[in-house]
C-alpha cells in the first residue's frame, strides 16, 4: 500500500475507544458479526478522520487494536499492521454522509435472504422503525466484477454509499448489511435489529398474508438507549472470552 | 411530571419483590424481555398500587430498583428517577380488571409476526392453552396516532385494556405483547408460552394443511407451577450476569 | 391416593440411577425437556417396577428424587412426596410392551407442530431412522375428554400405550411425545432426534417438493452410542446449574 | 479386521495434531459435528497417510486420541482402539483427489433437508462461495442397500469420492455431508459456512420469489482465514468442556 503521511486528528478519549470496542464485542456476542465485519466511529475531534480496528475477528478487538484513518481510508500510523480490505465501505460512508459517525458492516445472518430476492426488508417493529423506508440493495456487479463480491477500492466503497443516501441501512447483495448512525450506541442498536426484524419478517412472510409494516410516520428510534447498551454491555463484556451461540 | 403526593400501600414483605426481580430475570434470560419491557405485580397489601421498576433493562434490575406506583402510574416516592414511558400499560390494566396481579409488556420477538397479519395466534399446545380463545389485537392508530407506536399516556393505557377485555393476552399491532394473570409465576408462564406457542404455530402453519387449536373446553392452566418457577429461577439467577442468547 | 402396599423390586445400582438422572438432565440441556415432562426406566431387578423422580423439574433432579412404583403407578414408598400426575403413561407403557425399558415424556418443542396437523412425521435422516415407520397421532378426545389435554389415569395410559402399538415413539396431540426403548441412552437418543429430525422435516417441507424419507428397509439404529452418551453426559453435567437455550 | 502391517508416515508436528483435535472442537461447538461426525487431515509427510481420531465424540478428542491411517483406511497401530465405521470416507477422498488435505464428514444439521429434495444447495453468500458451483448428492442406494445408509466400505468410500469428483462438498442423503480442502482451517470454514448457507438459503426460498445465487465468477474463498481460526478457537477452546446449544 503506498503510504502517504496522513496527521492525526488528535487524541480519542479511552472512554470514546472503550464503547467502539464494547460495541465490536456486542455485535459479535449476538451473533451479528461473524469472524469478519467490522465497527468504526468517525474521530470525535477531526471529521475527516475515523477509528476502526486493524484485521481481527471483532469478537477478539481490544483498545490496543483500534487505528485511525482518513477518508480515503489509509491509516495515520499503519504500525505494518493488516488493514481490513473493506475499509473503503467505512470511509466512504463518512465522507458522503456528515451526518454520521458510527459505522457497521457485517453478515448479518437473518439479512442475507433478503439481499438476495426482491422481498424488501422493511420495518414490522417499532423498534426497528428505522427501516420504515425499506432499504436500497446494492449490486456490486453494477460496479464492476469483483471476485469475492467485496468492496476493496474507494471507488466501490463510493458506489454503495451512494446507494445508501440518505438512509440509516443498506443491503448487499450476496453479502450483508452497511448501517449507520449519528453515535455508537445507536449504530449497534441498528445492526442488531435489522437482524431481529428480518428474522420476524421472514416469519409473518411465511404466513401467506399481507403484512402490516410501520408506517415512516410511526417510526421513532427508541428512548433510553442508554440503558439498553448497559445491558448489551453486561451481556457482551462479563464472559471472559466469547461464547456466542451457532451463527 | 407533574407530582402529586401519593401515599405509600404499605411496605412489601421482601419475597414478594424477589419474586418481581426474579420474574424479569426469567423472561430476560429466555429471551422474552429485550433491553426494554417489564415485569409489574399489583401492591399484595393495597390493590390500589403496583409495583415496578425504575426505567432499566429487565435482565439488570435488582430489589433496590422497584418503585411504587398508583393506578394512575403516579410514582409514591419518585426519587428522580427516571420512569417507564409506557408504565400506563400497567396502571390501565390494574384498573380494568381487578382480578389481575400481574402483568407483563414485552416485544415478545416470535409474537411480534402475529401482531402485523390478519393470523391468529391461538393455542396448538396445552401448557398454552390460557391461549385458546385467541388474542385480541390492539391498533394503536385507533385511538389517535403515536410516533413510535408507544403507549405512553393513561387514555393509550385505557384502550388497550378495553381490547384486552377479559383475556390472559393481548397482542399490540407492531410493538408486542400485553400479558396478566392472577399471580407473578402465572404472568411468567404466560409471556414465556406465549412466545413458545407463537413459534410452534409459526411452523405448524407452514405446513399447509388445517391446524387443530386447543379448544376452550380442553384448556387448562398447567399444575405444578411452583417446580417450573424453581428451575427458571435458577436458570435466570445462577448467571452472575445475564448472558442470553442472540435475541 | 388410595395406598396400598407395594413391595419394593430389590435395590438398584447407583450407576443406573446416575443413568436416570443424566437422562433427564441432558434432555433438559437440549430443550427437549421443558420444566415438565419426565425420564423413567423399568427397575433392573423386577419387571413389575420402574423408576421415577418425585414431581420436579427434569433439569434440577438429582438421585435422593428417584423413586420406585408399580406398573398401576403406585409409589413404593411415597414418603408424603408430590407425584407426577402423569406417571400413568410410564406405568401403562412398561405394562404393554415388555420390551421396553425406559420411557421419556416430553413437551418436545418441534414436534408439537407435528402434533396437531396430518403431516406425518418420519425420518429424512439415518441418525432418526427409528421413525422411518411414522408416528402414531394420540386424540385423547376419543377416551373422553380430559381438561388439559394430560393423561392422568390408568385408562387413559393404557389408551396411549395401545395408540403407541409397536412404535418407538406416539405423538400426543397438542401435548407432546411418548418415547420409549429398551435401555436409557437409548432413549435419550430417540426422545433427541425426533425432536431434530422434527425441525429438519419442517424445512424440507418448506421447499414445496417430494421429500425423500429413509425407508424402514433402511433403517438402523446408530452404532455407538456409549460415545455419544459421553458427550451428552459431558454438556449436561458439567454446568454447576443447568443453563439451556430459549425453549 | 484384518490387520497388515503399515508403516508409518512419520512423525507429525505437536502443531498439527493440536489444528485437527481444534477443528474438532470447533465444529462441535458450532452444532455443525453431533456426537458423531468426524474430521480428518492428510499426514503432511506422507501423501498416502492420514490422521484421524479413533472413535469417539468430536467435542471430546484430545491429541491423544489421533490416529494414523493408510489410504485402505488400515490403522498404523490400532492398539486395539475403536475405529470410526465411516473411515473410508477419508481414505478414498484422500485418494481420488491428490489436491485435498483435510476432510470433514458431518450431519450438518441445515444441510439435512437439502438431502432429502431436489432443491438444490448452492451459494447465496460471498462466505459461501465455494458452494457457487452446487453440491451434488450422494445417493448410497446406487451402490448397493447398506442399512443405516453408512458409507463402511471402501467401495462405498469410492463411489461417494466419485459423485464428489472436484466439488469441496457433497450431499449424502439421508444422512449429511463431505466436505474436502487443501488444508484444516479451509474444510473447518466449508463445513460452517455449508450449514449457515443452508439455513440461509432455506429461508430465502420461503419468499417464494427467485433467488439470485453467488455465481461462479464471482466466487472467491475469503481472505483473512487465519483472523477467523483465531477466533473459533477461542470459542471453542476456552470452556473447560464444551457447552453447545440445543442440536
Amino acid at each position: 500500500m503506498a503510504q502517504r503521511s496522513i496527521t492525526s486528528g488528535g487524541p480519542v478519549p479511552a472512554a470514546f475507544i472503550e464503547d467502539l470496542v464494547v460495541a465490536s464485542r456486542i455485535l459479535a456476542h449476538y451473533g451479528v458479526l461473524d469472524a469478519w465485519g467490522h465497527v468504526s466511529a468517525r474521530h470525535p475531534g477531526n471529521s475527516a478522520r475515523y477509528l476502526l480496528s486493524r484485521a481481527r475477528a471483532p469478537a477478539l478487538i481490544t483498545a490496543a487494536d483500534i487505528m485511525e484513518f482518513d477518508l480515503d481510508s489509509i491509516p495515520v500510523d499503519g504500525q505494518d499492521r493488516r488493514l481490513f480490505l473493506e475499509r473503503f465501505i467505512h470511509g466512504e460512508a463518512y465522507r458522503a454522509r456528515p451526518d454520521v459517525h458510527a459505522v457497521v458492516h457485517s453478515h448479518s445472518p437473518n439479512v442475507i435472504p433478503f439481499t438476495v430476492t426482491t422481498e424488501p426488508l422493511k420495518a414490522i417493529s417499532h423498534i426497528a422503525s428505522f427501516l420504515a423506508c425499506g432499504c436500497p440493495v446494492f449490486e456490486i456487479a453494477d460496479v464492476g466484477l469483483t471476485q469475492g463480491l467485496l468492496v476493496t477500492t474507494k471507488e466501490q466503497g463510493a458506489a454503495l454509499a451512494k446507494t445508501l443516501g440518505q438512509n440509516p441501512v443498506a443491503l448487499m447483495r450476496g453479502h450483508g448489511v452497511l448501517v449507520v448512525a449519528q453515535d455508537i450506541p445507536r449504530v449497534v442498536h441498528r445492526a442488531l435489529y435489522t437482524d431481529i426484524n428480518a428474522k420476524q419478517l421472514a416469519t409473518a412472510l411465511s404466513f401467506g398474508r399481507s403484512v402490516r409494516y410501520v408506517e415512516p410516520r410511526e417510526a421513532q428510534d427508541p428512548k433510553r438507549l442508554a440503558d439498553a447498551w448497559d445491558v448489551w454491555k453486561v451481556d457482551a463484556m462479563s464472559e471472559r472470552l466469547p461464547a456466542r451461540s451457532n451463527p
